[in-house]
């Protein structure tokens, strides 16, 4: 924690601000500041009750100074612990949760803190989506993909037998705090995989984020917090941008399904077990840009550096082979579909993307 | 049918619009014009496949012709029944029917339709809030009470088992439509019911709409469409004005809950049973007139002529004989309390009113 302190010193708090009228909030980037999230979280919500929900291993090594810093800034907090992984993030999960509300005595103005990964946000926000018509929610990411991915856009969900994120709500956040620091106790497969959605915003808009992860990603996953923190910023930033100008998800913000789509794919098809969300990602993503390449929407090269980028980061690359049916399968119950065609992001070059409406077959090819 | 036909031609639809930016809808108003709904809910929603939910009473009257009208528009349509009564309007009604959905393949471009009373708005206008992140919904009411009250503010909600409407969401309907004829099938207390909620408007915020009723209340409630349904269209315009000044719920919105402190003691008290919810408002908007006038808010006579419109209208006016410690006990726990005090609605005049901090006990005073 002294480290902490003093780094902080070196590397003042960054904030992003998601603009989206009266619901805009801010993203607030430190190292070490955990233990000042209490003040801003009941200066941005109001609020003199919250819940904090969380997993057990964060929860262990988090909660308390968390909970601490809540009962300084005179917000009475109560930790609840969900299971972890994604089987929880379901409606028997979030009725539980409401009866712990309710007993807990929280009212319209309490709110909801997720401390934890995007399981832990999505199921966050959608109880605080939901309990009594919506109250407000801060999240605390513990993981660099929720950091740079769930953090913003204010999408919230839970899973239902049939699939993930079926039922939800956009609800967003009072106020994301960013403890870059908690990333310590993050497994480093885990880091990468995050590394994987800030390496596809760079990709996707813009060219100088991506130049500079191309001199010291290693320094960022190291967790050197100057270089970590402004990473960290400008993708969040990128996605902010994105997402204010389609809170909806009707035009820009497709654009943010680079990679997914052969990822999703790749996800289904393992049951989700073995690869995480980044690593598939990554994988879909340099199929994509040499798709790009092929198509001759992208210069000759552009999958390349996308690949060696991702590849020093410790991602895989190469989608599973699969037979070529599995993937026209997984493509065609894709619910991005619009009729027979899916709008496919494709690169432009790296720092620009677009959509192409393509047929499953487009996009997976016969290959001689 | 065929009078439906001729009355609609003597009265003209109206049009309520609900003006909340891009969230703003209509609601259209007619007699004998459920045949047109289907080419209205193609329109308003865009959706070429819809499921309309509805209680197996209404369903068998009115279902068939929703669905004609909506296959004769180009919009494939499934019905889908849910069980009567607001014991329905629970996590599990709502998990089954996302089931249903899904097997219906519903999509985000698909779209809901109540058709019902304020159980299937609030059920139907809660899975269209949730599913696939939100589809839109519209609302065909079937009952007085749901046309002027639950198909303006966009409230909608489900049932826990530690109270009503614990869980929800604010989502607004993409169209209203209201056919005043599908009313004859409607019990007259339901009517009388639901026109509690129609004078409570009019003595909140609409002298004219008051001296109207004054004037014809019986022939609204025989349905005669031309009073009928101008006292509809004034009704959920009242409505309408305070919702889109206050979509939210902070302030002129909590006029709307004009008898409604004391009416919600009294269902409570009940158990939901014994009293429509019409009759306990009718009850406890006379009980908080004269509360008015004993605080020299109200000049003296208000309450008298507010209890006159209602017994004419077949309501009851006296709160039952319970012990005054179950009034105040049921006040302590009113959700609306703000630390110690409620915000209690009182009339200023009939058309006026506003809301007053008072403690239960001032409230609900020992009467020598």
């Amino acid at each position: 924690m002294s480290a902490g302190r003093s780094e902080r010193a070196e590397t003042p708090m960054k904030t992003v601000r998601v603009a989206l009228g009266e619901r805009s909030y801010p993203i607030r980037i430190g190292a070490g500041t955990l233990d000042d999230a209490g003040a801003a979280i009941a200066k941005a919500t109001g609020a003199r009750q919250v819940a904090v929900l969380t997993v057990p291993g964060v929860g262990r090594r988090y909660a308390p100074r968390l909970l601490r810093s809540l009962k300084a800034a005179g917000v009475r907090a109560r930790r609840i612990e969900v299971p972890d992984g994604d089987a929880t993030k379901n409606l028997r999960q979030a009725a539980k949760l409401y009866d712990a509300f309710l007993e807990q005595g929280l009212d319209r103005r309490s709110a909801l803190v997720a401390l934890g990964g995007g399981m832990v946000g999505d199921l966050t926000g959608y109880a605080a989506a939901t309990y009594l018509r919506g109250i407000p929610f801060v999240q605390v990411p513990t993981t660099l993909l929720s950091m740079v991915d769930a953090s913003v856009g204010g999408k919230v969900a839970v899973n239902l037998k049939q699939g993930k994120n079926l039922v939800g709500a956009f609800h967003q956040p009072r106020l994301v705090w960013i403890d870059s620091e908690t990333l310590r106790s993050l497994p480093a497969r885990e880091r990468a995989a995050g590394m994987a959605e800030l390496i596809k915003h760079a990709a996707i808009r813009d060219a100088r984020l991506f130049a500079q992860l191309e001199r010291d990603v290693e320094a960022a996953l190291a967790l050197d917090p100057a270089v970590l923190n402004a990473a960290i910023a400008r993708s969040c930033r990128i996605k902010a941008e994105v997402v204010a100008q389609d809170e909806r998800e009707g035009g820009v913000r497709m654009l943010l399904n680079f990679g997914h789509t052969l990822g999703h794919a790749v996800e289904k098809k393992y049951r989700y077990g073995r690869v995480l969300h980044g690593e598939a990602v990554s994988m879909g993503m340099v199929y994509a840009a040499r798709r790009s390449e092929e198509l001759a929407l992208a210069p000759a090269g552009t999958a390349a550096r996308l690949e060696a980028l991702l590849q020093r980061a410790g991602l895989p690359t190469e989608l599973p082979q699969f037979a070529r049916k599995a993937y026209l399968d997984a493509l065609r119950v894709d619910k991005k579909k619009q009729d027979e065609r899916i709008r496919f992001v494709v690169l432009r070059r790296i720092g620009e993307a677009e959509t192409r409406p393509l047929t499953p077959e487009e996009i997976y090819p016969l290959r001689p």
